[in-house]
């Protein structure tokens, strides 16, 4: 515990302190309800007033007053400091700190830091047209959205990571430390190393209040606290500003800034807990009611202001001498300035926090360089588990950039699982917890970062994005619904930022998805959902992006192109087992490209020309390996028994751009979509998902009507992988049995084939009753239909 | 920390405790490998082995040592006590207890307990049609699904809600306790109240290794995770089992069990620290590499088997002794069963783990009760909070139930901010903690749940359900994606307990969606998103459901019916601000039932015939409170200027029925359907959500090219309501534009109206820059145009 002076003498640093935190405390106030008059030169009437006051004082004050004592120690110990705000609301108080410092009104040169400025910064503050009452890219120096409440302190250690020196200022509400996602983050401190990565410094912001009820954190006892903290590997230093004169309040602050620095220099993990009252300074009654210190304070104090509360409002801005610390013109005065930072030293102009400007782009191998061996002549022939080389090119991607020390991968214990293992051979796993005698790949300065929370490994790779590096998440397709939420937030970060002033487009957010539906038939039912595609379908095609490689060259394309973009989301759906290599190194690229493409090869050769409208009795649509594999699987019987059908295949794997070019501009065009997908011709399309997707997706396409489309249909759960295609309806037996019964004439021949499928059917489920497993035929794509058939024991060879 | 014995002389209870666990272990391999020779009563060959064994051993004989001591303790306290099984995959362990206790026989006759129940048994497990590798539905007292990680410890204290005297052991996996819905839930301690609630004895199971890595809290100095546990409220028992004698071990685990049951009943929490080997008493070194004590023994320790294994196995599984366990008939021996409780002491039988069996229906008011009276001939002359008069609803739940206590309301601190605050009347906000003078509606026996926490709710909810008690959760829309993948593993459940032998429908778990898109103007970007509707709709109509009451009384009729449903997840969007009332009870009631409707009153009375198809010229659909308003609205523009138009309005409150009845059964059949929407007609429908939701549910309907939807498409930020509106093109202004221009002809009075309303946007834009508000006229629903207008100043009166 730090220790309580009980001076109340405070020295010039002090009282300087506390004029910045009353200057910013009175820019907060005036953002809340003023739209003239801000330096009160007049009497203050309704007329002043926002026609709609809104916005949340409650947590402003503390936000205020830690960032000014933040401010004094980063010069009094010449710190490198970046402060991520957790309290939602606390927007009003980091705009009222940025234009204190400067950076507001240079990056947002509509508000300058005189009386007109001070004006617009009132003004704009949550009206129309005008900035959100949460912090955000608006907000120079903000890496962190402060409307979801959970994320700051992953945020903050994603920021640290590879940054030795920085310090990165978190302030946690005790509201927000409830939330699973902080309370798992406390342990992050596990994971960064003194030597290579800088200090996050939590300040716990115990105001004791949320929005509507007291905080867990603030009625547990203080030694309970202690205790919890101390747990999670800090050293806790309290700071009890309530009760308390103003300067005793100050000088605990300052005191425990400066032990805070000691104890990060001497390599240890301090947080500062700092108890103060709701709403500080704010009305202590309002109406009779309580509102200092008390949850009534967290929004407005004064809901709205008449004739009974405009003395009182001016009393409360007016407390803060508004005439000592702007000079007339509205600047601030010197003695307001004195412990602000200059520079780049100020949090809100540190480099790091505006990720784009310093990105370095990643050193990336050409695809082909990993891409595995197919003979054009003969697609299909060698197989190959997709995750596995890529686990190879992502080694590469360590190796090359192993000075700039800018990527990393990041995910939930589940890498070695994911067959990721080759990056291994370029770096370890970060632990910096005790090591044993039996522990394998675990580095003190690895790169891989796992821990069993997708919350934790999503929000560590978001601060390191907006940090300006590069980075990959890998998750199980089930559950990457655990960080929709998170995702959807930093969507949303993402169309702000490009919007805001000076913001540069930050490195892509990258997560492969993978140990997905389709072979989840060991874990069952419980890991089965391929729903996160709708989810990032709802983010928009402007941000997010979903890629469904159909095999690995394809994969090695896609990753490579989305290591390499900017201001996007991209989803990468892949296998990880061995499965047929369709595409080689070049192909691979060209359909990447293309985004969508007929496969020649395993099309009759006459139903490949896409100017020919009429080419096709039916095209065969897919979407994701397994499906891919399938449909190959079905064209080659229907080729094989039905050789005079026009069979077409078309594999999509960009999926996004399946949409009218009326919802997303690189969509493919309705020209090129009609050369793909005949608007008169039957389409069996093969999804990797809930078949709704694509029928939202393809809704406005010409010939909608005759789209079919296969998926996951919540049926399945632990079983052989080939059932739950069966089980499913997407597997080729089905296929070719859905084709048929999708064409106008069933020959003779059709229906004999049919029949053999049906027969097909029958025999697989009696086989894996007999034997627990799948036919062999059916675990392989075969070039020779006969030989597959055979293998069944169905007729009619 | 419990002392430590040195003894190893294990008494008459020691050695039965140990050969209960030993026969479950035994299970648990046997499960994983056999498919024949149960009791290994041949020498071991290929042909007993699984064709392809799978599963999970290393958390197995660590939740077979707690489970066995519980037993025994439960005989020994006569405690009532149930079991939640945290670590994933243990679920042959389970499978194993309950088969020894005669429960898992009892409830799947196909398996008894004998030699033939027991090759059943085995062959089951992870096996096409068996049972999954995870704890589930399937095997009794489970209440939880053992798939997703981290909400065990949530789920246990949502049943001991309302239980006193009911102990559930939550056994928390290391791995699991990395997530952050579990690190979060620690604290629920401070919700429970020893008088009227059970205890939750959480036992840490300390392995030391996740999938693939060490887990944190084992790697932590014991004084840190013990300084955590007392920080988080608990006395933390130790005991260390690994490294010692096994007969040690167990007497150590039984001290530590008396001494927590002796803590409960002092009305204290411990928590016990179980720190034991991973893959105990399994294969030490495997290929040379250590398998025992380390993640490699997560799955299976011999990944196949074959010649080189199979002699190990044969040693792994006669070293527990199986001839001494079960007689010859397979039958458990009577030392084994010595220590296993009798009837519903079993915790496989304890009567809250099958929630349907012990349902009580709960009391409830006919909404027309707390309807808003709406004179018949004046619709929408009225307005009302919806979630208000809710809350005046609910607060009569409480009251009617409350000697049952069998219903709870539950919120991450934002049933206030919701209005509901009437059920403050009948009942406060549970809070356990220290209690301060200002604080207001807290009460140590409420039954309104708050922390801020989505997860921390939900799964309390869900455990509270599992139990057989009733409840309902309110949340702002955007946040509710924050439970996505929560809410998919309990309709997961949900699916499958329906399938499981024995298991009764639960309560239905109801989520009240409130403070919604289309009002989080004040709050801005990061508050909008509909989007949790299409998550919703994946999980499927045969479990969830989505209603969208367009006014007070139809919320109130649909909250009556999903609070006496069973078996679904009824998810209820409804606003929280005044807005017109429609329908009167009755009527409400009737529009509800029917799921979808003409309002005839708003309709030109030449379009209402449902079975004329020509009778509208256009329909206007709409789905949502405001959505609704806007499209009544905009009807009435047209009928005023366009009185030849026949224009009809269809409101849709039940979405899901909006699917074709091929994809559910209670769709509104196709006729129904068309006499709404005529096929040829053109309908613009006005959305509460995402528009591509309407068309994915309608891709099948004839008639869909026809239809046009508007709704959220990710634009505004913080601004007024009507501009929300405007910005996504879903004002009533819009709709009138939109609906002109679907018309084929364009009369030169339809051209005038068009531009009255350009004219009016133009207004609107001017307006809320001038006066940072909404034209009055736009915040309500006119019934006299004219008036409406005027107000705009548009010309042409």
């Amino acid at each position: 515990m730090v220790q309580q002076s009980r001076t109340t003498t405070a020295d010039v640093t002090l009282r300087q302190v506390d004029a910045q935190w009353r200057a910013a405390n009175y820019l907060t106030v005036g953002q809340l309800y003023l739209r003239e008059n801000p330096l009160l030169t007049d009497a203050l009437t309704l007329d002043h007033i926002k026609p709609r006051p809104l916005g949340h004082w409650g947590t402003a004050p503390g936000l205020n007053f830690i960032y000014s004592h933040v401010n004094r120690a980063i010069i009094a110990h010449d710190l490198d400091a970046l402060c991520v705000v957790g309290p939602g609301h606390g927007g009003a108080a980091l705009c009222a700190n940025s234009w204190l410092d400067g950076t507001y009104s240079a990056s947002h040169p509509e508000v300058p830091q005189n009386s007109a400025g001070m004006r617009e910064l009132f003004r704009q503050f949550s009206t129309p047209e005008g900035v959100p009452s949460h912090t955000g890219p608006h907000i120079p120096g903000s890496i962190h959205e402060g409307g979801e409440l959970g994320y700051s302190l992953a945020h903050a250690y994603g920021a640290v990571m590879d940054n030795p020196g920085l310090v990165a200022v978190c302030i946690v509400g005790d509201g927000e430390a409830e939330t699973g996602p902080l309370a798992a983050s406390w342990h992050a401190n596990k994971f960064v190393n003194p030597d290579t990565d800088g200090t996050v410094l939590p300040i716990l912001h115990l105001n004791g209040y949320k929005l509507d009820n007291p905080t867990v954190l603030s009625r547990i006892p203080t030694d309970q606290l202690g205790s919890l903290l101390r747990g999670y590997g800090y050293v806790p230093l309290f700071v009890f500003a309530g009760g308390c004169e103003v300067f005793v309040a100050h000088e605990r602050m300052t005191l425990a800034l400066d032990r805070a620095v000691d104890l990060i220099r001497e390599g240890r993990q301090p947080v500062i807990v700092f108890e103060s009252p709701k709403g500080w300074t704010g009305p202590r009654i309002v109406e009779g009611l309580p509102v200092e210190g008390t949850w009534r304070s967290h929004q407005l104090p004064y809901k709205t202001i008449d004739d009974r509360h405009l003395e009182k409002l001016q009393t409360w801005l007016l407390s803060y001498q508004p005439g000592a610390l702007f000079d007339a013109d509205g600047k601030p005065a010197a003695h307001v300035q004195a412990l602000i930072p200059r520079g780049d030293a100020r949090m809100s102009a540190n480099r790091h926090t505006n990720g784009g400007a310093i990105l370095q782009r990643l050193d990336l191998a050409e695809p082909a360089q990993y891409a595995v061996d197919v003979p054009q002549a003969a697609p299909g022939t060698a197989d190959a588990a997709p995750t596995t080389v890529l686990g190879h090119y992502l080694a590469d991607v360590f190796d090359r950039n192993a000075q700039a020390r800018n990527f990393r991968l990041f995910g939930p214990d589940e890498t070695t699982s994911n067959r990721l293992t080759a990056v291994y051979r370029a770096t370890g796993k970060r632990w910096n917890g005790r090591l044993e005698l039996t522990d394998a790949n675990l580095d003190r300065d690895g790169r891989v970062m796992e821990i069993l929370s997708e919350h934790l490994c999503q929000g560590w790779l978001e601060g390191y994005l907006l940090t300006g590096r590069h980075g990959m998440l890998s998750c199980y397709e089930a559950f990457a619904h655990l960080v929709d939420s998170m995702v959807d937030q930093h969507a949303k970060w993402l169309k702000t930022a490009a919007q805001a002033p000076g913001r540069l487009p930050i490195a892509s957010l990258n997560q492969l998805i993978t140990s997905h539906v389709w072979r989840q038939d060991h874990n069952g039912f419980s890991h089965q959902d391929p729903g996160y595609l709708d989810h990032i379908t709802n983010i928009g095609a402007d941000v997010a992006a979903i890629y469904l490689p159909p095999d690995t060259n394809t994969l090695l394309h896609v990753a490579r192109e989305c290591l390499s973009s900017t201001g996007k989301i991209n989803v990468i759906v892949a296998g990880k087992h061995d499965s047929p290599v369709w595409f080689d190194a070049t192909s691979a690229a060209e359909h990447c490209e293309r985004g969508a493409g007929i496969i020649d090869w395993t099309s009759t050769p006459s139903a490949v020309d896409r100017d020919d409208e009429s080419s096709p009795d039916i095209v065969l649509g897919c979407a994701g390996d397994v499906p891919t594999t399938e449909t190959i699987a079905a064209a080659h019987l229907l080729q094989h028994y039905l050789p005079q059908l026009r069979t077409r295949v078309v594999n999509v794997v960009d999926l996004l751009r399946l949409q009218s070019p009326s919802q997303y501009r690189y969509a493919i065009s309705d020209a090129q979509y009609e050369g793909l997908f005949p608007p008169t011709c039957p389409t069996l399309f093969a999804f990797h998902g809930y078949p709704a997707l694509i029928h939202r997706l393809t809704y406005r396409r010409p010939g909608h009507e005759h789209l079919h489309v296969r998926g996951f249909t919540d049926r399945g759960s632990t079983t052989t992988p080939f059932d739950m295609l069966v089980r499913n309806g997407i597997d080729r037996y089905q296929l070719v049995i859905d084709a048929i019964d999708l064409l106008p004439d069933h020959a003779a021949q059709a229906a004999a084939l049919r029949q053999k499928m049906v027969d097909a059917h029958t025999r697989h489920k009696q086989w894996i009753r007999d034997h627990g497993t799948d036919m062999p035929s059916v675990q392989h794509w075969y070039s020779d239909p006969e030989e597959a058939l055979d293998d069944h024991g169905i007729p009619g060879r």
